[in-house]
C-alpha cells in the first residue's frame, strides 16, 4: 500500500500486521494506548503493532511512548501519513487540529479514528465527512470515538430496544453531570475559551448524550430547543489570582429538547458545576412497552423494566452486565466482576480492526459525527434565539445500526 | 363568630373546638379526612371538630362521611357558609369550582385550605389572592395545599439550604414522572379534558416541581421557556373502545426552563407517560458548596453532599430523615420506621390549625399559589411560541419562607 | 356473650359492634391505637368501638385515651375482664404481665392480640399457647402481634414463595441491625435487665427475623447453633452518670444458624449498636430458581429475581409494593404513594377482625409465638455451650400458612 | 545473582530489568498477565520484563504467552528457577501445587508471588511460611495474592479505620455471595473435589473475607464457631448427564462467627448458590464513632457515616472513590471514570515491585496467608464439632499493616 493508491488495500486482508500511529498522548491518548496496548489480550483481532506515537514535544512524547507501548516517536503528524508501514491514524489531537490531520490522513489511504467530537466547527465537520465518503469508496475506513457505544450495557441497551423489548419510545430524558468547574476559584483553561474549545459542556458531554440518543433509538433529530448559560464567567489565569482574572468565553451548562421523526421527544441537560456528580451520564428510555436506565458511574449495570409482565412483579431489575451473554462480555472475567472505563475504547479499537478487517464500514462514523454536530450547532443557534425552536434542514440518516 | 362579622375572630384563640367542614371525598378528600382523624393523635393542636363532609351524591356523601369520620353530610357546599359553627373550610373539590367556593367562604369568615392548583385559569387564581388578602386583613387565614412543602426530608433541605449548606445555588433539576397513561388504551377521563382539567401533567404534577424550586430557593422566576406534548392523542371514550375514540386536549409531558431572579437555572420535566416511574418527584439542587438529591417514592429520605468536607471523604449520604431531630418527626415513631405519603397533610393540617391559633397567616399562601399559576401560564405560553423565552411581567414576591 | 359463656360467641357476627379494650400505651400502644382508629377507613371490617384504654396511671391513662380515640379509661386490666360489653382485648403491657392477662382474657371469653415476644418464659408461652388452644375450642380467638408479616412487601414475598417463584429455598439471611445502644453512655433502662425483659435483642429483634423465616417459608426449625454477646456491659444509671454504671444483663447483639426441615438453612445477626443502622430488617431468600431481598427501612419495596428468565436479561427487580393488585394495597393510595411503617397494624387489626367476624383462626398464633420462643431458648442454650447445636426436641407445626 | 547465592540479590537494587516467570495461565494467569502487562503505564516501578509463562500445555501455554504479551514458555516450572534472568515467580497454578513451587523458589533465591489460598493443607502452608521467613533474611521477599487489600476502596476504608474514624470496632459484618453453583446440573469439577480443591467455598471466598477483616481491623482472631454445608451434594459428571452422577466432596456454603483479639465480632457467610448474587463480597464494619459498607459489585464505592456529625445530618455517605486523594486513584482516570476489577492485581504487582525495589517486605505475607489458614482450619474443626467454639492455639500476629 502506498499513499498515492489506497485502493490497493481493500477488502484484502493484510498478510502483515497492520501499523498504527497515535497522535497526542494526553488524557485520551493515554486511553486509546491503553485499548491498543490490551485489545488483542482480550479479542481476536487482526495483527497489528503500535507503531509511532506523535506529539510536539520530543522528551514528552518519548516518554509517553515507553510508557504506553509505542515502538517510535514522531514529532511532525505529517511524517506518518507517509509511511507505507502505517495503515491506521488514532487521532487524539484537540479538537481544532481534527479536519487537517483526519482528512491528510484518509487521503494518504490511512484507516481513520478520531476522537469526538468531530471538529470544533461545522464546516470542518463536512468536510471531514466528505472526506470520510470518498475514502470509504476506496476501502479506506473512518471511524469517530463516540466511545460510550462501547459501554456493554448501552450494547444490551440498544439490543433491547432493536427487539421491540421497550416499545414504541416517547420520552428520552439524556444528562450529564460533572463538577469539576463548580469550584469557581479553578483557573481558566484553553477549554474555557471560544477560539480553542468550540463550546464548552456542550460539545464535550452533550455530543455523548445526543449521539446516544441516536444509537439507542437509531432515530433523527427534526428540531431542538436549547440554551446555553455560563454560570463562572470569569476564572483566575492561568498565572493564579495575582494574574487577573480572565473571560469564560464557553458554556458550563446546557439544556435542549430534541424533537425526533419517529415521533418520540429526548431532553438533554449537561453540566460542569452539578457539585458532588463526578461522570453522572443518565440516560432513561420510556417506550410503550417498558424502559431502560443507565447511569455511567455504574457501567456495568442496565437498569430494565419490562411493563408487559404482570403489574405485580413489574419493577426496573437491575442486570449485572456482566455475563458470558452480554456483548463484549464473553472476552472479559467471570460474572459480576466488573470492568472498567477504559474498556469502551478497548470495544472501540477491536471494532474498528474487525470492521478493517472485514472491509465493513465501522460505526459510528463521521457522517454520524456531523449529524451530531450539526444538532449541537441547532442547538447553539436556538440558544442565541431565545431558545425558540429550531428545525434541520435537511435531517442526515443516521447509520448508528 | 358569624358570617356577617368575620373580624370577630381575629386572632383570639376560640373557646369552642373549631369546626371543619370539607367538600368533596375523592382521591384528594380521602387524604385530608385522614389528616384531620389523626393530627390531633401525633401534634399539640387546638381542638376542632370533623363536623361535616359535603357532596352532590347524598348516600355517596353519606358512606364516605361514616368511614372518614365526619360527623354530618351536606350536599350543597353554600348552606356550610351559613353556619356559625364551621370555621374552616378545606377544599378537595375540582378545580373549576375552587374559584367561586373559596371566594365565598372567605367573604364568610371562613379560614380556607384549598387543593392545588390554585385555579383552572389565571383570572379565577387572581381573584382567590385578592379574596385572600382581603380576608386576611380581617384574620380570616387561607392556605394552598402545596402538601410536599410537610415532607420532612424536604423541609430538612430547605432548612439545609436556608442555613446556606449548599452555598449558593446554581442550577436545579425537578422532574415528576409518572406512567398511569402510558397505556394508550387507559380511557378518556375528565382530566384529559382541557375543558374541565384547565391541564394536563403540567397543572397536576408540573405544579408541584415548580414550588419546591420556589420553596427550596425562596427565589422567584424571572423567565421560561417551555414545551407541552400529548403523546397519545386520542383514547377510548367512558364506553369502552366500542364506543368511539375521544380526543385529548391536555398535555401528558412538558418541559420547561425556568430562570430564577438569584441567578439560578431549573429545567422541570414531568410525564403521565413515563413507563415504571410511580410517582417519582426528583429535585436535585446544586450550589456552590454542596448538593441535595430527592426522590419522593423514597420521601423518608435526603442525599446531601458538603462539598466544604475533604475531597477523600466526600460524598452523597443518606440521611433517613425519622430522627426527633428532623422537622416533624418528634410526634412520629422511633428512629428508621418510616412515615408514609400521607402524613404530608397531617403535617399540613397541623401548620394551618397552627397557624389559625396564633393568628399567623399560613404558608403557601395563595399568592404563592397565584405565583406558580402565573409561571405554568407562561409555560403554556412559550410552548405556544415555539419554546421562545417568555418573560414573566411582575413576578410577585414569593411568601414561600 | 357473657364472661361464663364464650362460647355463646362463636362464629356467629354479632350485631351490636365488637368492645375494644387496650392494654398499655407507651410505644406500641400508640401503634395500636392508629391502627384502631383508622382501620375502618380503609378496609371493610366489622363493626367496633374503641372502649376502653387500661393504665396504672390515671391521669397518664386519660391524656393517651383523649389522644388516641379511646372512649373510656380504666386502671385495672382484670376490670375489662368482666364487662360483657369488651370482646376483644389488646394487650400492649411489657412482656412480663402478657401470660397473667392473656390466660386470664382467654378464659374470659375474649379475643386476645397480644404483641410479641409471647413471653418471657418458655413455660409461661406454653402456658398461653395451651390457653389459646382451650380457648379456641370454643369460638376465642387469638393472635400474636408479629406486624411484618403484614408489610405489603412480604406478604407478595410469601406469596412468590408458596407460588414455587423461587423454587426449592436452600440458604436465607435475616438481620435486623439498630444502633439506638452504640452510644455508651445511653443509660440503663429496664429493656437492659434480665429480670425485667427476659433477653435483649434477641428476643426483641431476632423474635421477628425467625417469625420471618418461619413465615415466608412455611417450614420449621430443627438444630440451632447461636451466640450472644453485650458490647456494653455497664451503663449509666437512671440517674445519669454521677449515680453510678449499672451492669447490663441482657445481650445487645445475637448471632445464629438455623437448619430448617426443608433442609434450607438460614443464619440470623441481629444488632442494637450497628452505627448507621436504624430500623434495618433485612430478609435474604435464596432458592433454585430466583431470589428475594427485603429491607424494612424501604418497605414498599421487594427485590425479586426470576432465575428462569434468559440470563442475558436477569436481574433483581425493585418492585414498588403500591398496586392495587398488592396485598393489603388496594385500600390505599395511587400507585407510588408509599405506606408508612404504622400500616402493618393496621393490617393487622384488619385480619383480626376479619378472623373474628368469620370464625376462622387468625394467624400468627400463640402456638407460632411459643415456636418462635423455643426457637429464642435453644438460641440461649446453644450460646450457653459454646455455641455446640442444640435439636429442637418436638418441632410444633409452624401455623404461619 | 544465582540460585546458588540467593543473598546477592538483597536489597541492592538492580541494573538490569527485573526478570518475572508466571506458572498458570488460566483465570488468575489472565488477571495477572493484565496487571504485569499494565502496571509500568500507571505506575513507576523498576524496570521488569515478562520473561517466560509456564505451563505444561505446549500448545496452550504458546498461545497465551502470545496473547498476555510474554516473551517465551517453559513447560516444566523447575526450569524457570535454574535462570539467573529470573527475578520474580509468580504462582497461579492450582493450589495443591503451591507449597512444593514457592518452596523452591524462595530456596532459589525468586521472589515469590503466590495466589490465594496459600495452600490446600495446614502443613503445607506452616512450611512455606518458614521458607518465606527463611528467604526474607536473605532479602528474597515473598507476598501472597490477597489482591481485595489493593481494591481502592477497601485502601481507603483501612485508612479511616486506623485514623480512628470509625472509633473502637464491635461488630463486623463479612459475606461472599455467588450463585455459579445454583444450577445443580452444573457438573461436577476439580474445584468441588476434597482432594484437589482443598475446601469449597470455605477456601475459595470465605478466606478473603476473612483476610478483609484482619486487614482492616489490624488484629487477630482468636476463637471461631462454624458451619459448612453441601446444598448440592451430587452432580453430573464430566461426560454430562447419561456418565452418572459424582459426589460433592466440598462445602458450597459456609458461616462463622470470629472472636477478636479487641473485643469485636465478625460474622463470616458465604455461598455459590445464592441465586442472583454474582460476585457480591459485602463489607460492613460497626465502631462506636462510625460505620463503613463495601460491595463488591460497586468496588468504587464506600459507604461510610460518620456517627460524631450532628444527627440531623448523619447517614452513609456514597464516597465515588476515584479521586486523586484516594489511594492508587492518582495514576487513573477523571474523577468518576471508574476502575475495573482486574485492576486489584495491577495495584498488587505495583506494591510488589516497589517492595522488591526497596528491600521491604511487601504485605500481605505468607504469615499473614498462614493465619487465615489457620482460621479456615478451626471453621472446618468447629463445623465438625456441632458448631462448638474452637480457640485458636497461638495467634500469630497480623502482619497486614
Amino acid at each position: 500500500m502506498t499513499a498515492q493508491d489506497p485502493s490497493a488495500q481493500g477488502n484484502t486482508p493484510r498478510k502483515t500486521p497492520l501499523g498504527v500511529a497515535m497522535i497526542g498522548y494526553a488524557f485520551m491518548g493515554k486511553a486509546h494506548s491503553n485499548a491498543w496496548r490490551n485489545v488483542a489480550s482480550y479479542f481476536d483481532v487482526p495483527a497489528f503493532e503500535q507503531k509511532v506515537l506523535v506529539g510536539r514535544d520530543a522528551a514528552g512524547v518519548a516518554e509517553a511512548a515507553a510508557k504506553y507501548g509505542w515502538a517510535e516517536t514522531a514529532n511532525d503528524w505529517r511524517s506518518v501519513l507517509d509511511r507505507e508501514d502505517i495503515d491506521i491514524v488514532d487521532i487524539c489531537a484537540p479538537g481544532w487540529m481534527h479536519a487537517e490531520i483526519a482528512i491528510a490522513a484518509l487521503q494518504a489511504g490511512k484507516h481513520v479514528l478520531v476522537e469526538k467530537p468531530l471538529a470544533n466547527t461545522l464546516a470542518e465537520a463536512e468536510a471531514m465527512a466528505a472526506a470520510a465518503q470518498a475514502a470509504r469508496a476506496n476501502g479506506v475506513q473512518s471511524m469517530i470515538g463516540f466511545n460510550y457505544r462501547r459501554v456493554p450495557a448501552l450494547a444490551l441497551a440498544r439490543e433491547l430496544i432493536t427487539e421491540g423489548r421497550v416499545g414504541t419510545v416517547r420520552q428520552v430524558r439524556a444528562s450529564y453531570l460533572q463538577d469539576w468547574l463548580a469550584d469557581e476559584t479553578a483557573p481558566m483553561t484553553w477549554r474555557l475559551n471560544k477560539e480553542t474549545a468550540g463550546s464548552g459542556a456542550l460539545g464535550d458531554i452533550a455530543s455523548h448524550t445526543i449521539d446516544q440518543v441516536l444509537f439507542l433509538l437509531a432515530d433523527q433529530v427534526t428540531e431542538v430547543s436549547g440554551r446555553l448559560h455560563t454560570f463562572v464567567g470569569r476564572r483566575p489565569g492561568a498565572g493564579g489570582p495575582a494574574s487577573g482574572m480572565e473571560e469564560v468565553t464557553v458554556d458550563d451548562a446546557a439544556w435542549a429538547t430534541l424533537s425526533l421523526a419517529s415521533g418520540a421527544i429526548a431532553s438533554v441537560e449537561v453540566s460542569r458545576v452539578a457539585t458532588g456528580q463526578k461522570n453522572s451520564l443518565k440516560l432513561e428510555v420510556y417506550g410503550d412497552k417498558g424502559a431502560i436506565l443507565f447511569d455511567l458511574e455504574n457501567l456495568n449495570e442496565l437498569r430494565f423494566l419490562d411493563a408487559t409482565a404482570p403489574v405485580r412483579e413489574q419493577g426496573f431489575r437491575r442486570i449485572l452486565v456482566n455475563e458470558p451473554e452480554h456483548p463484549y462480555l464473553g472476552a472479559w472475567w467471570p460474572q459480576g466482576h466488573i470492568i472498567g472505563w477504559e474498556h469502551t475504547f478497548t470495544h472501540e479499537i477491536r471494532d474498528l480492526l474487525t470492521a478493517i478487517s472485514t472491509g465493513t464500514p465501522p460505526s459510528p462514523s463521521f457522517e454520524d459525527g456531523l449529524e451530531v454536530q450539526r444538532i449541537l450547532n441547532a442547538i447553539e443557534e436556538s440558544a442565541a434565539a431565545n431558545s425558540s425552536t429550531i428545525r434541520l434542514s435537511t435531517p442526515t440518516t443516521s447509520e448508528g445500526a
